[in-house]
C-alpha cells in the first residue's frame, strides 16, 4: 500500500507522448495494491490508471493479465482496460519497470458486503467465466494443492506461533483435501483473489472488477468458493447463509452450476480457505521489512476453515 | 506517504451525510503528505481531498490552518477550499481523527521547475501575501531562530555521522544568525513550506497551491528565501540565478519589494535552507518505525547553504 517508483513529470510526459491520451491534467500516486505502484491520472483524454510492476511481478506473466483484461473489457466486463499506445503496446517499460496504462472504473469497493450486494458479485463473476471463455491463453494456478504444501513447509515450523495446534491443522487438511480434491470439473479463467476491495459498486451495482493479478486457470467454482470465503461472513468472520445463497442464485442463473460444482462447493471452500490461511500465515510470520501496514491476521482463515469443515454437504451454500 | 487511518465505505457514507455534496462515486487512497491520510473523494456533486490529521498534527493548529485556506480561496487564490456542512463546520472528526473535507485541485507538479515555472510562482507568491492580509489570525513560526536551537541540540551529538564537522557548521550558523537576523521587515501570512510538490501547475499556469499545515506568521521575505532554496536550483544543488532572478522579478511586480527586504535575501535564504537542513537531519536520524520512503538527505541543504554563505550581495537573487 504505497507508492514504490516516483514518476516526475518529465518521465509521465515522454511517456505519454506515445499515446493518444492527450496531456496531464492531474497525477497522483494512490494507496492501492500491496505489490506494484499505482498512479491515478487525468489526461485531456480521460482518467486512467498508471501501474509499475514491482519486484515481486513475474514479468512473464504480465502479458496474460493484460490481454485477459482486454478480452474481459471487450467482452462487455466492468474490467479495465489496457491502453495501447501508438504502435499497438499495452506493456510499457517506464522507470526501469514494466508498466501499464489502464482505464479508470468509478465505484467505492465496500468492507461488509450485503446480501443484495453478494448478488450482484454472483452474476457479474458468471459473466466474466462466461466471456473468459473466448480468452485462449492459460496459466497455472500456483496457489493451488503444490503452492499449499510448499507454503505449509514453510510456515511449519513457526505456525503454532501463531495458533496451538496450527500446523497440525495444516498438515491434517491438505492430507485431506489431496485425497478428494475434485476433477473433472468446468475449469477456466478464475480471478482467483476476488475479494471485496477488488471490486467497486455504485449502489448495489458493479461498476469495476480489478486486479487480476492472480487470474489463472482452474475450476470455475472455484472461484465461488474465494469469494464465499472473503464475502459471505460477517464481521466477526461468521457464516451468513443468505449471502452465500444469494451469490451462488445469481451465479447460477447467469451461468448453470451442474450438480458437480454444487456438490463440490464445501471442499472447494475448505481449499480456499486454507490458500488465504497459508499466505497469511506465511506474511505473517514474514514481514516486509519496513511495511506501513501489519499483515493481515491469518486466524480469520482458520475460524473460516473450521466452519467449512463442519458443513455436512452444499446445502449451506445453495438455495 | 501513506493511508494510516482506513475510512470504510459505511463511515464514508455516514460522513458525506453531513454535507450537502452528494454521495460517493470514487474513493481512493492517496500517497500524499508524509503526515496525515489523504483521500481522493469523488462525490456526485464534484471532486474532494478528505484529510484525517493523524498524531503529529497539532488540533489546536487546525481551524488556523482551515480558516486561512478559506480566506486564500476565497480570496481568489488557486487554493483548497475548505467544505462547511450543513451546519457550517469546516473541520470534523471521522474514524476518531480531526478530518476536513477540502476542494480538489487539478494540475501536476513538477520535480524540475523551468525559469518560467519560477516567475509563474513569483507572481502567486505575492498575490497569497496580499489575500493573506485579510487573514486576522496569528501563528508563530515554531521553525524559526527558537526552533532551529531545539533542533541544532537534538542533532548534535550525531550530526557529524551524516558529514564531518556539520555539527560545527550549524553551531557556527546559528551563531551567525541569531546576530544578524532581520528585525523590521514586514510579516504576514506565509506559507513557509512552499516545495516545488505543493504547487500544480497546467503547462506554465499555477492552478493549485497546496499543503499550508506549516503556514505561519512571519517576514514575507522569509517565504521567498524558502522558494529560492528549493525551486531555484539544479538537480545537483547547483544555484541558477535566472529562475531566483524571474521569481523576484515577479514577485516584485505582483507586490513591491523594499529594498530592505532585498538586502535581506542572502541571510533569509540562509536561514531557510539551515531550517530544512536541521529538519532534514533529524528525519534522517529519527526514522520513523515501518517508513516505506528514506528520509531526505540533509546535505542537499548543507550545499545550498554553502552557497548562500558565498554570495556577496542580494545581486544574485534579484534582477
Amino acid at each position: 500500500m504505497a507508492v514504490y517508483t516516483h514518476v516526475d513529470d518529465t518521465t509521465l510526459n515522454a511517456f505519454l507522448d506515445r499515446y493518444d491520451v492527450g496531456t496531464a491534467i492531474s497525477f497522483k500516486g494512490i494507496a492501492e495494491g500491496v505489490e506494484n505502484s499505482n498512479y491515478l491520472l487525468e489526461t485531456t483524454g480521460g482518467r486512467f490508471i498508471l501501474t509499475l510492476y514491482e519486484k515481486r511481478a513475474n514479468p512473464a506473466d504480465l502479458p496474460y493479465f493484460l490481454n485477459l483484461m482486454d478480452v474481459l473489457a471487450e467482452g462487455g466486463m466492468p474490467a479495465p482496460l489496457p491502453i495501447h499506445d501508438r504502435k499497438g503496446e499495452a506493456l510499457q517499460e517506464l522507470a526501469g519497470r514494466p508498466a501499464c496504462l489502464i482505464s479508470f472504473l468509478s465505484g467505492v469497493s465496500v468492507d461488509h458486503p450485503s446480501a443484495d450486494q453478494c448478488a450482484s458479485l454472483g452474476a457479474v463473476l458468471a459473466d466474466m467465466h462466461r466471456i473468459g471463455e473466448a480468452f485462449g491463453e492459460r496459466r497455472a494456478n500456483d496457489l493451488s494443492l503444490e503452492g499449499w504444501k510448499k507454503l505449509a513447509a514453510a510456515t511449519e515450523a513457526r505456525a503454532d506461533e501463531v495458533e496451538a495446534g496450527l500446523a497440525a491443522v495444516i498438515r491434517d487438511e491438505i492430507a485431506f483435501l489431496e485425497a478428494r480434491w475434485p476433477k473433472g470439473l468446468p475449469t477456466g479463467t478464475i480471478h482467483a483473489d476476488l475479494f471485496p476491495d477488488n471490486i467497486l459498486f455504485t449502489g448495489n451495482r458493479i461498476t469495476g472488477v480489478i486486479d487480476f493479478y492472480f487470474a489463472c486457470t482452474d475450476m470455475l467454482a472455484y472461484d465461488i468458493a474465494v469469494c464465499i470465503n472473503s464475502w459471505c461472513f460477517d464481521s466477526s468472520h461468521t457464516f451468513v447463509p443468505a449471502k452465500a445463497k444469494r451469490l451462488t442464485e445469481m451465479y447460477d442463473a447467469a451461468k448453470s452450476l451442474s450438480a458437480a460444482e454444487i456438490e463440490a462447493l464445501p471442499i472447494l471452500c475448505r481449499g480456499a480457505a486454507l490458500r488465504f490461511l497459508l499466505t497469511r500465515l506465511y506474511d505473517w510470520l514474514n514481514p516486509v521489512p519496513g511495511a506501513v501496514v501489519r499483515a493481515k491476521d491469518p486466524r480469520e482463515y482458520l475460524k473460516k476453515l473450521a466452519f467449512h469443515r463442519s458443513v455436512r454437504d452444499a446445502a449451506d451454500y445453495v438455495v
